[in-house]
Parts: structure tokens; sequence; C-alpha cells
């Protein structure tokens, strides 16, 4: 809800940071460990539930949400959308939701009840219905934890952020920037489209745009340990209306907008080199660059010179 | 953390008339439902994954803990271990955890690594190490949520709220009240006993006392459409020093702790009739009374009277 933060990914303070001591120590412990990796959107549990993925998120009212501003149904569609844009970010099929609450005192039974059935008709929609949860309240703002169940169907397994290979070719589901603007609140998570990506280009990696797309894509090229080429006037023509119309009101240009807005929820999607155009632009994807050797994120200049984009976005904990 | 507040089950605010509307409101929709219900301690997923058992709790600075006096290591434990509570309750064994926090934006690096080294710490002890998550900061109290993947491998399923039938027996698996002198933090999720429990003895309800002996053992009668008669000679005996060490603090009788403190995290569990009793104190449970009919809670005393018991506890929300 706050402007993006610069961000660059090597301090020691910022919760990119703080996710690799944790993955550090989260992945210390050998034997009984369970999980594929705390580095995507969802974990996957390789014993006991060979196909469950699973998500947890947390939005709190004032960064995430304004209870002053936003409907609680919609606050509460919110919290379940965010979920299952994880699912569709491994290309996963949700199953169920639960959903943890800390309301604030001065919530009425109505409010409570509205935000529990914005998330649970938002669920239903796509086959996850809110299943259970606990109810708390306190004296702060209130504060909303969803967790999804998840199953993947695909025989190559859930799509991961660590497949991205030199030649591929990245595209995006849908235009961004700007969705402060309202999208935030009212996007439609990628569920189906993704599963069906998933199923027809096999792609090699994909994360959906949550803190902002240079800082998810770079997610994907540090998990995968190459570089990214992107075309400029492509990164325009995937530019959201509303990244325009933001623009013209704080004067920072569109295309910041579209590289380090966040709460977009379209796919970032890496195919195969292989795969031909027309199959993506079926899809309704807008391509945006090319993977390449080395950890650098660029885009590439009409005269053959690359221009650093630099990364940041929301990120907190700093 | 504060004293328990009156709760008569039957009014129109409070936690438990919010679960009321919310069972009703989550039981709409039919055929894409896949939940056992939202009355236990913890979701069935009946499709997809037929064993799957699955919990969320979240914990707020101020009410579940207090972090100017707790420290965060013995905090992310606590997350955890109510959670494990959950498990131990319905007899399943925990597979996996999630943990989203939202962090106060004053805490450092360590404190946050803490946080979540103690609940992996607790996890692994109980072969549910954390293997994902969500982490924010704000400028808030910290909340946090944990979720917890569970599997039942008894054959008659996870044990639930709602079999309690006339002529059982009621044990403990160990004193309560008071718990707010320190166990609150330190105590042991009863999951091995609870696995051992269910496989021997067969129980037809069980539930963790995390809001108070009353309400949660209202909570099974409740759900069965039973009553019961407890012996009060009997509750002293399952009657912690922590209760008898607080009633002479507050000048409040330590019958009242037992009967009303939250979060001892001991397993209520109700066996059939024919139970002998040897092999319920060969597990070192305490008895308590008896299921009736009829839906009221009370005391059997000496000569014949019935004294009823108040149903209240630790209820949010009001």
């Amino acid at each position: 809800m706050s402007p993006a933060k610069p961000t660059p990914p090597d301090r020691s303070r910022g919760e990119l940071a703080l996710l690799r001591r944790l993955r550090t120590l989260l992945n210390q412990g050998g034997e009984e460990h369970r999980a594929l990796d705390v580095n995507d959107d969802m974990c996957l549990i390789t014993q006991d539930f060979p196909t469950l993925l699973w998500s947890v998120d947390m939005l709190m009212d004032g960064t995430d949400f304004d209870s002053g501003q936003h409907g609680w149904e919609q606050i509460g569609r919110k919290a379940l959308a965010v979920n299952l844009s994880d699912c569709a970010a491994m290309a996963a099929r949700p199953v169920a939701a639960l959903c943890a609450v800390a309301l604030q005192d001065s919530l009425s039974m109505d409010d409570a009840e509205a935000l529990i059935a914005g998330a649970h008709a938002c669920g239903r929609q796509f086959g996850c219905p809110v299943v259970g949860g606990d109810t708390n309240s306190w004296p702060q703002p209130t504060a909303i934890s969803v967790s999804v169940a998840a199953v993947c169907e695909l025989p190559s397994g859930p799509v991961r952020r660590n497949g991205a290979q030199v030649g591929d070719r990245v595209w995006l589901s849908g235009p961004v920037g700007g969705s402060i603007l309202g999208r935030h609140l009212t996007f439609e998570p990628r569920v189906q489209l993704a599963q069906q990506v998933a199923d027809r280009l096999r792609p090699h990696a994909m994360i959906d745009v949550s803190d902002g797309l240079a800082l998810d894509l770079w997610r994907i090229l540090d998990a995968s340990g190459v570089g990214a080429v992107l075309d400029p006037a492509a990164l325009d023509q995937a530019t959201h209306a509303d990244a325009l119309r933001l623009a013209t009101q704080d004067g920072r240009p569109a295309r910041e907008h579209a590289l380090y807005d966040g709460e977009d929820f379209e796919l970032l999607i890496v195919v195969p080199a292989q795969t031909a155009d027309e199959d993506c632009r079926a899809f309704g994807l807008f391509p945006l660059g090319t993977i390449i050797a080395g950890g650098d994120l660029s885009f590439g200049l009409p005269d053959g010179r690359r221009e650093p984009i630099p990364i940041r976005g929301w990120e907190h904990f700093q």
C-alpha cells in the first residue's frame, strides 16, 4: 500500500536477508525433513502426502488492505485470492483453505462474517472452500492468515522457480503496474490459465508478480542461476493502463510502475527456447525478453547496449 | 493472559456465537465441499487427501504471549506447540508446519530468527519441521500464524468431539489450572500419549484444554448432544499445584482455576463405559466423571444432589 522501497538484495536487514537466514536454519536437521524447499510459492510435502502443495499468507490492515476504505468482504476475498495466486504460480489446483484471523475488537459480528464470507465465496469460485480456521480478537488492527492446500496433477510435478535456462523466453500473463488504483483487491488469480499453460507449454519456471515484476523475476533468476534481458518496447506493451494513469498522478514514469509496483498477481512464465511465439500468444501472454547467462537483469537497447534494471520492490522487514 | 471472562454460550456476540454463524455460512455450498467439519480441532480434507488433517492458529502479542516478558524463541515454541496440541486432540501425527508472521517493525533480525528457530526446534522434536511460511512486518504488535499438516493412522479415523455417549467416562491427561504462572509457554503437547491412548483405549471423543476445562468439555458435550457429571473430589486431585499457588495470590478458589483457566493443553479423553479404570490409570490419566443424558455439566455431590457448573472460559471477540 505504501510506495515501493528501494531494496538491493544483499543487505543485512530486510525480508530477503531474513529469508536467507531462515533457509539456512530450516535446511538444517536432516533426515526428518520433508519439505521440497522454502524457496517457492508453496511447499511440497514429499513424505506422507506426495502430491500436497501448501501455502500460507498473512495480510495486515494498513499494509495489505485499508479497512477504513475497503469493505470486509472485499478484504476477505483478497486474503484468499493471494493464496490462490500462489497456487497458480506453481500450476497447482487449490483444494481447500483455512482462515485464521486476529480481528480488531471494534469489528462487528457482521464485519467478521463478511470477511469470512468474502474469502469463502472467492475460494468456492476456484473449488477451494474455507473449511476451518481460528477466530481471535485483539485491540490492534486486524491481521488475516490464510493457508491453502492444493494438488499438482502434472506428471512433471509443480512448476518451480529454479528451472529457467539460457535461451528460454520470458512471458507475462497480463499487463502490470498501478494495481494500487484498485486491482490489488479485485484481481483474478490465474489458476486455470496456469494449469493450461503448464500442460501445453511445459514452462521451465513460473512465479506470480506479488512484490513487483523486477523483484519477482529476480527471484526466478536467483533460484535458477541465470540472468535475463528484457525488451523495453515489449515491457511498454505489457504496461497496464493503471500504470499510465498513476504516472500522470505521481510523476514517476509508467515503466517504473510496471517494473516495481506490487500486487498485480499476473504470472511470469519462462518457456523453453523452442516454444513457438504463437502458442504463447494463444494464451494471451505478453513477451518480455530472454534468459541469458550470468545473474544480471537488464534492458536490451535497440543499439545493442544493455541498461541494468535495479532490483527493488516491495520488501517487508526493513 | 487476561483473567477469564464470563461467557454464557448463547449470546449474540462472542467467539462461540461467531463460530455458529460461520459454521452455517461455510456449510452452505454443497457438492464442492471437502471438509469434514469446522467443529473440530483440525479439518479433515475428505477429497484429494483422504488422510490429511490440517489446522491453523493465530497467536498475538499481548494476548497469547508478552514479548516484553517472554523470549522470542519461547514464543516461537508456543506458536508451534499449540498446533501440535490440536494434533494430539485428534490423535493425529504431525508432519510439517508453515509459519506466517506479521513482525513488529522494531524486532531485530536476531529476534525474527529466534522466533522461527523456536518454532522449528519444537516442531522437529515431534517430527514436524517448519517447511515454509510468509514473513511480513508492520508497525503493530507481532502476530504469528502457524498451520500444521498431520496424518491420522488409526483405522477408526481421527478422534473427534462428537462421539461421547451416555455412560462413557471422562478422563484428563494431567492436572490443570494456573498455567499462566508459566506452563502456558512450556507445556508439552500430548502428541505421543494421544496416539497411544487412541490406539489402546479407542476413546469416543477427545479435545485439548486450550480455553479452560469447563468450556472445552462443554464443546464435547455440545457436539455429542450429551451432558456430564463431574466428581468434585476427583477434580481436586486433577488440580495443578499452580492453581493452588495462584489461588493464594488472587484469592479465587483453586477449583475455579482448574475449571476455567485456559492453556493447560492437557487432553480431555472420553472413553467407552466398559473401559477398565486400570487401563486409563496406566497412561497416568486422571478420572473426572461420567457422561449423562441431557446437555448439562454439573458436579455430583456426595449427598446425590447436582451442582451446575457454569460454562465460561477464554473466549475471543466479545
